[in-house]
C-alpha cells in the first residue's frame, strides 16, 4: 500500500468523525491541497480546482514544488487561470492516495491501511472535503469552482449541498450522472484489477501486485480517454520499428498504437493504488445529481444554487459526451443561472482538457475574466 | 479444445496444401458452409454472406437445420433475402472453430489441434477458402457478394483477388482497413485472454480453461458492439432488484447494464474456442486492402473491380465508423464501380445489422432487386 504524495503538499484535517453518505465514517482524516497565488483582503478571488479520478493536488508548479503540474499550461502567473489575479486552491479527492486520506491511508483504528475496510465512497463525500478545506481557508465564497471529469461530477454535488459556496463554476468534460456506457467501461476496469490473483481481495503488497490488472484498467482508460480521430491522425497504421519489437509472437506489440497504450499503462500502474481506484471509479457510478435530491438529474441540476455557469465539452469525448455538458447547462439554466455550454472541435476527447490548452484556456480565461 | 459445429453443416475440402499469405500452409483443411434455395441453371443467382468474427455459418434455418439463425430475419423463403430467388452460401471463416478448419481443429500432421502452431491467418487467406467453396459449388460468378463487420473485410480481399467474381457487393459495417482504435481495442481483448493464467500459452483444456480472460474480452467486445446512445434509452441508471443481486459487495453487479454485459459473456465464453479468436482477432489488424497492392487504401479500393457495391453503416458505430463505409463507397467509386454508401441512423450500433433488420433489411433486398 503506498500513498504518492507530492513534495510541498499541505493538509488539512477533516472533522473526527467525518460521516460518509452510503454510512460509516472516518477518523483523523485529512485532505491534501496545493494553492497558488494570494486570497484578497475580501476574500473575494478565491478559485477551487476538482481534479478527474487520478491527478494529485499539484497542478501546476509552485515555490514549494517547482515540478511541473498536470495543468501547468493553465495555472500561473500570466496564464489562462492567472494566479497574479486569482487565488487557486487544487484539492487531492478524498478516497485517492496522493496525500487525502483513502483506502491506502492508515486506519487510526487499526494502525493498519484501510484497504477495502474503507467505507464505500460518494462523489458527495469528496465535495464535503473539500467544502471542508475551502472554509479552512477562509474562503467564505469561492469565486468559481473548476471541475474537470469526475471534478466536475464533484464540483455539482458541491454546490448542490453548500448553496451559495461559490458565485461561478466551470464544469469541464463532467457530467451530472453517469451513464450505461461509461459504467460499462468502469466496472471492465474494476473486473481486470479484481481478477487479477495478486489484487488478492485488495490485500496485496508491493511485491506481489495487481499489475497485469492495473495495465489493463489502465489501457481501457486511455482508450475511451482519448479519440478514434486523433489516433487516425497519430498512430495510422505505423508498426514500430525491429529494434522495439521482441521476439515473433503474432500477438505482441506490433502496432504503434499498441506499443503506446502499453507505455502509458506502465507509467500508471505503480503509482496509482488499486484499491484506491476502485473505490474512487465505484463513487462515479453512484453519481445521479438527481438521485440525491429524490428526482430527475434535471430536477436536481435546477436545484443548485450558482450565478452563472459554463459547461465546456469536445465532440469527441466517448466517455463524457457532449450531451452531458449540454445537459448540465441545460439544467443550470432552467433553475436560473446563467449557463451556457461550449462545444470544442479538440480532437483529443475526454482528455483534450489536459492537451489542448490552445482551445479550453482561452475559454475558461473568458469565463473568470466576466466574473 | 473444442469445435462448435451446427448440425445440418456441410464441409468442402481446400486444396492441399493450402498456401497462406503471411507463410506456411495448411494440409487436409475444409471450409464449413451452408446453403438456401437452388443455383439456376445459367448459375447466375448466387449470393455469398461472409460473416462477422464469431458466427457459424447457419445464417438462417433450412430443412437441415430448423434452429433459427444468426440472420434469421433477414434470410429465407419471402424475407430481404428471398431464398425463393436467390441461391445462398454463407461460409464460416476459415480460422474458426464452427466447422472450418482453424487453431481448434486436429493437424494432421501431428495427430492433435493446431493451438499456436496455427500458421498466421490474415483476411485474405479467408478470401481464398471462400473463393473455393464458391468454385467447388459451381458458382463461376457471384450476384452478390455481402460481407458483415470482419466479412466486410474478407469480401473485399475477395474481390481483389478474383477480379470479376461478383457482379455486386454489400458492404456492412465493414472496412477496407483496421485503424488504430479498433486495432487497440482487440488488441486489449488478446491482451485479457493471454494474461489469463488457464490460456496456458494456448495449452488449454475445458477443465482448466481461460474463463475470465474470454469473459472480459466479450465484455470489452459487447461494449464496442453497440452505442451509448442505445444504452441510455435500454438500462439508463437502472438497478438490478435486490433478488438478483449477490451479497454487499460495493464492486459486484449492481447496474443493470453490468448484468447484462456478464450474462453476454457468460453465454458467449465456453462456445467459442480462445485461441481462434485470438488469430481472427489478429487478422483484422493486419488487414488494409492497400497494403496488399502495395499502396493506399484509396488506391487498393480503386483496383477493385466490381460492378455494383452498397455499403451500408450506422453513426453510433465506434468500431466500424461510418467514415470506412464511406471511404469504401468512395474509393471503389473511383475505381469505376457503381457505389454508393447508405448511412442508417440504428442506435443499436456496430452490431445494428443484426437486430435493426427494419432498417437494413429494405437496404439489403433494395440492391438485390436492383441487380
Amino acid at each position: 500500500m503506498t500513498e504518492f504524495i507530492p513534495p510541498g503538499s499541505r493538509f488539512i484535517d477533516l472533522p473526527s468523525p467525518f460521516p460518509l453518505k452510503r454510512g460509516g465514517a472516518l477518523h483523523g482524516a485529512r485532505m491534501a491541497y496545493e494553492t497558488w497565488g494570494a486570497l484578497d483582503a475580501d476574500g473575494g478571488n478565491a478559485i477551487l480546482i476538482l481534479t478527474g479520478l487520478s491527478p494529485d493536488a499539484h497542478a501546476a508548479s509552485h515555490a514549494g514544488n517547482r515540478e511541473p503540474g498536470w495543468w501547468e499550461s493553465m495555472l500561473g502567473p500570466g496564464k489562462y487561470i492567472d494566479t497574479r489575479r486569482w487565488f487557486v486552491i487544487c484539492v487531492n479527492s478524498l478516497g485517492s492516495c496522493k496525500g487525502s486520506t483513502g483506502p491506502a491511508s492508515i486506519d487510526p483504528d487499526t494502525g493498519r491501511s484501510y484497504r477495502l475496510d474503507f467505507p464505500e465512497l460518494s462523489v458527495e463525500d469528496g465535495a464535503d472535503a473539500a467544502a471542508h478545506v475551502v472554509r479552512a481557508l477562509g474562503v467564505e465564497r469561492l469565486a468559481c469552482v473548476i471541475g474537470n471529469s469526475m471534478g466536475g461530477m464533484v464540483a455539482l454535488a458541491l454546490l448542490q449541498r453548500f448553496p451559495g459556496i461559490a458565485h461561478g463554476h466551470i464544469n469541464i468534460s463532467g457530467a451530472a450522472r453517469a451513464l450505461p456506457f461509461s459504467i460499462a467501461i468502469r466496472s471492465l476496469q474494476r473486473e481486470a484489477i479484481r481478477l487479477d490473483p495478486q489484487w488478492n481481495l485488495g490485500e496485496y503488497d508491493d511485491d506481489a501486485y495487481p499489475e497485469a490488472g492495473m495495465r489493463m484498467a489502465r489501457k481501457l482508460g486511455v482508450i475511451t480517454y482519448r479519440s478514434a480521430l486523433e489516433w487516425d491522425g497519430r498512430f495510422g497504421r505505423v508498426r514500430l520499428d525491429a529494434d522495439r519489437r521482441v521476439g515473433d509472437d503474432p500477438f505482441g506489440l506490433e502496432f504503434e498504437v499498441e506499443s503506446y497504450l502499453e507505455g502509458h499503462a506502465r507509467r500508471f500502474v505503480r503509482r496509482f493504488d488499486p484499491n484506491c481506484y476502485l473505490y474512487l471509479s465505484r463513487s462515479m457510478d453512484w453519481f445521479d445529481l438527481g438521485e440525491s435530491c429524490h428526482g430527475t438529474c434535471e430536477e436536481g441540476l435546477s436545484k443548485v444554487r450558482v450565478n452563472r455557469a459554463l459547461a465546456i465539452g469536445v465532440y469527441t469525448d466517448i466517455l463524457f459526451p457532449i450531451e452531458q455538458q449540454q445537459e448540465i447547462a441545460d439544467g443550470l439554466l432552467a433553475g436560473g443561472t446563467d449557463a451556457q455550454c461550449l462545444a470544442l472541435p479538440s480532437p483529443q476527447g475526454h482528455d483534450a482538457f489536459l492537451v489542448d490548452i490552445a482551445r479550453f484556456g482561452p475559454a475558461v480565461r473568458g469565463f473568470l475574466d466576466s466574473l
